[in-house]
C-alpha cells in the first residue's frame, strides 16, 4: 500500500533538483527555470498534449525520449516557446545548455515550458542562469523546483508516497503546476514525476497512461486544452528493487502508488484552478461504461453554469442533469440520483431523474465547504469515474481578463 | 432581398400576441405569460434541443406538430417544467387552458417554458392569468410576449424583414430569449417565428432546420446546452402569395430572409449573453469544409480563455490559436491567420500561425468596442462559418452564483 509522505520530486534516491529567477519574468522574486537531475540513467515515460498546436518543447522532449531514457529535465515558466518560428531551435539549445553544463548527452535533456503562447523565448537569461541552477542541485531543490514552475498558480504543488516493491521501498515523487487552459485530454499543465524503482521503460509507459487516463485526463479548470501541457516520469533505479519486467504484483502495486500520487496532484491543481475557491470532484457511478462514466463526469466538472453555481453554494441540481444530458453518453436521464457531499455533511437532491424536496438549509452548509463531491449514480450498469474540477468565480474573470500585462 | 423593418412576432398578418404577469415569477412588473395567435391555420415547424434531459413542453409540442399545422404557442417563464414528474400532465394542461379560451382544438397550441429546472409548474396563476391574455391579444401585443419570455435577459429580442415572394410582400418576424445555458446544438434559447408567407410544412420545416444550422446552433453563451431550447416557425399565408411549394427562387429568397432574421436574433442574443459586455463573432474562411469551419468558429467561440481575454480587451491572439488546436477540426495550423475588427479598425495579429509585431495600442483600440469580429482564415479550403458568443465577465458568475434565490 501507497503512503504518503513528505516531499517531492527529489524524495525518490538519485534525484536532486533546484529553481531559481534567471530574467525571463521581470519579476526578481519569482523563480522561473527548473532543473530536475537523476544521477544515473533512468528510463523515461511522457503523455503529451492533443492539441494540434503543440508548444515545441513537446516536439524536442518527444525525440530526446526516443531511446527510452533520459537524465535531466529543463523548464521554464513565462514564455510557453509555442506559435514561435525559432521555437524547436530554442528548445534544442536550452536542452544543449543543460547538458554541457551537467556534462550529458543531448539527447538525455527533455524540455518543458510555460506562459504565454507568442514570444520568442531568449536564450540569454537561461545562458546566464544556468550556472546557479546547476549549483543549487540538491535534495532540497524539489520545493524550488516546484516554485519556478509556476504561473498563475497560487501554491506549489509537490507529494510522494512510499511503497513496498519485491519487499525494497521505493519512493515516488512529483510537482505540478497548473492552473487555468485546463482541460481533460492533457491540460495546462505541467507534471514532472519521479521514482526510484526499477521498471522496464516500456511497462513505464504503460503503467503513465493508464493512471493519466484516470487522473489528468479527467481534470478541467475551464475546458480549454493547452498546448504546453505534459507529464514526463522518469524512474531510476536507485531503491534497488527487482526491476519490474512484467505485469505482475509489483507492477500493480506500482500503479496504485503512481495513481494515488497523481491523484494527489490533480486535486491540488483543481482546488488551485485558476481563481477557484473550492475542489469539486464529480464522481460517477452506475454507468454503463467507463468511457460512459468518464464523459458524464467531464461534461458536469466543466458546466459553467454548475460551477458558477457551486461557487455560490447554490444547489442548483439542474444544472448537473442538464450536463448529464448535454454530454453525449447514453444514460437514462430518468434513473439519475445526484447527492452533494462535503465535510459537513451530505444531501440528496434528485432521485429517479426528477426533484426531491430537501432542506436548503443543509444543502447551503454542504455547498459553503472548500472541498465538495458531486455524486452522480446512473441506474445503467457498473462503471465508475471521477472528474477533478473547481468553481467558476470572478477571479478566474480577472485573471484572464488581462493576463499578459 | 429582405429589408428589415420595425416589429417582431406580430409584424406579419395575420398574428396577434400578448404578454402578461400572471404570477409564476413574485415579481409583479415582470411579465410572465405570453400567447401567440394565428388568425388562421399556419404550417409549423420547429427544431428543439439536443440535450437527452428534455423540458415536457417540448414533448407536448413535438406530438401538436405532427399534423404540421398550428394556431397559437402558450410561454411561460420563470420555471422550466423540466425533471418534474407531473411535467407532460403540466404542459399538456397549459395547452387545453389556452385552447379553451381561444376556442381552439388543443392539438393546434403549442407550449414552450423557461426558467429552474426541477419545480412542478403550479397551475393556478396560468389559469387565472389567461383571460387577460386573451383580451389583451393584438398588434402592438408582440412587444409584451417579447417581455414575458425573458428571463436573465436585460433587453427584449424582436425583429422582423419584409420581403417580396412571387411579386407579393410577405413579412417574418420573431423574438427570442437567452441568456445563458447556451451552446451550440440548440441554447437556452426561445425563439418564436412568424411568417405570412405561404410556404408547404415540409420546406418549411427544411428552410428552418437549414437556417438554424448557420445560426441558432453556432451560438454559444457558455456552453452549456439547455433542456428546453427551441425555435418554433409559424407561417399562416396571410400575405397571399403563391405558396412556395417546391426549392424554387421563392423558396431561395425566404430562407434568406429567415437567416437574416435568425442571424439578427443570434446576435442579440449573443450581445445580452449573462453578464456580457460584448458581442464576439467568430468568423472563419479557408476551411476544407462546412464542418471543419464551424467546429472552429465554434471551438474559438466558446474558449472560457478567450472569452476572458476580450473582456479585458487583451489581444491574447495564443488563445485563440489554442482553441483551433482542440477543436477536433483538421487544420494545417503553422497556414492560420488571425485578425481582430471592430467599429475602431482592424488589426492583424498572427500568420502562418505565428505571432507578428503588432501594435498592442491599436489592438486596445480595436477591442475597447462591444462588437468585436475574430476573422480566422485557415489555409485548408474554401469553407467558411460564424459563431456568435459573448464575452466571460464578472457579471456572468455573478448572475449564476445564485440563480435561484
Amino acid at each position: 500500500m501507497a503512503i504518503r509522505i513528505e516531499g517531492g520530486v527529489t524524495a525518490p534516491k538519485g534525484f536532486t533538483a533546484s529553481g531559481v529567477h534567471c530574467g525571463i519574468r521581470r519579476n526578481r522574486t519569482k523563480r522561473d527555470l527548473a532543473l530536475i537531475v537523476s544521477d544515473r540513467p533512468a528510463s523515461g515515460a511522457a503523455v503529451y498534449t492533443q492539441n494540434l498546436v503543440k508548444g515545441a518543447p513537446l516536439t524536442v522532449t518527444r525525440q530526446h525520449l526516443e531511446n527510452g531514457t533520459a537524465r535531466a529535465i529543463i523548464v521554464n515558466s513565462g514564455i510557453a516557446n509555442t506559435c514561435a518560428a525559432d521555437g524547436i531551435e530554442k528548445a534544442e539549445a536550452m536542452c544543449r545548455l543543460a547538458a554541457d553544463a551537467l556534462q550529458l548527452d543531448v539527447d538525455d535533456v527533455l524540455v518543458a515550458s510555460t506562459g504565454v503562447i507568442g514570444p520568442s523565448i531568449v536564450l540569454d537569461p537561461i545562458e546566464k542562469g544556468i550556472p546557479a541552477l546547476v549549483a543549487e542541485l540538491s535534495k532540497e531543490g524539489g520545493t524550488n523546483a516546484a516554485e519556478a514552475i509556476m504561473t498563475t498558480d497560487t501554491v506549489k504543488k509537490e507529494f510522494a508516497y512510499t511503497v513496498t516493491l519485491g519487499g525494497v521501498d521505493c519512493v515516488l515523487g512529483g510537482i505540478a503546476k497548473g492552473s487555468g487552459m485546463i482541460a481533460p485530454n492533457m491540460a495546462t499543465m505541467l507534471c514532472f514525476l519521479t521514482t526510484d524503482a526499477a521498471i522496464d521503460s516500456r511497462l513505464l509507459d504503460e503503467a503513465l497512461h493508464e493512471v493519466v487516463g484516470d487522473t489528468f485526463n479527467m481534470l478541467s479548470v475551464d475546458g480549454d486544452t493547452s498546448t504546453n501541457d505534459n507529464v514526463i516520469l522518469l524512474a531510476n533505479g536507485a531503491a534497488g528493487n527487482r526491476p519490474i519486467t512484467e505485469k505482475d504484483a509489483d507492477y500493480k502495486t506500482f500503479v496504485e502508488a503512481l495513481h494515488a500520487l497523481c491523484a494527489d496532484l490533480c486535486r491540488r491543481l483543481a482546488k488551485d484552478g485558476e481563481g477557484a475557491t473550492k475542489l469539486l470532484e464529480t464522481k460517477v457511478y452506475g454507468a454503463a461504461t467507463v468511457e460512459d462514466a468518464r464523459t458524464v463526469a467531464r461534461s458536469v466538472n466543466r458546466s459553467s453554469l454548475l460551477k458558477a453555481a457551486m461557487f455560490g453554494a447554490d444547489a442548483n441540481w439542474g444544472r448537473v442533469l442538464c450536463a448529464i444530458g448535454y454530454s453525449g453518453a447514453k444514460v437514462d436521464v430518468t434513473g439519475v440520483r445526484v447527492r452533494f457531499l462535503s465535510r459537513a455533511g451530505e444531501i440528496t437532491v434528485c432521485e429517479n431523474g426528477a426533484g426531491i424536496p430537501f432542506d436548503e438549509d443543509v444543502a447551503k452548509t454542504v455547498l459553503t465547504e472548500d472541498e465538495i463531491v458531486i455524486e452522480i449514480t446512473l441506474s445503467d450498469g457498473e462503471a465508475a469515474a471521477v472528474a477533478y474540477g473547481c468553481d467558476l468565480t470572478y477571479d478566474y474573470v480577472k485573471i484572464n481578463g488581462d493576463y499578459r500585462t
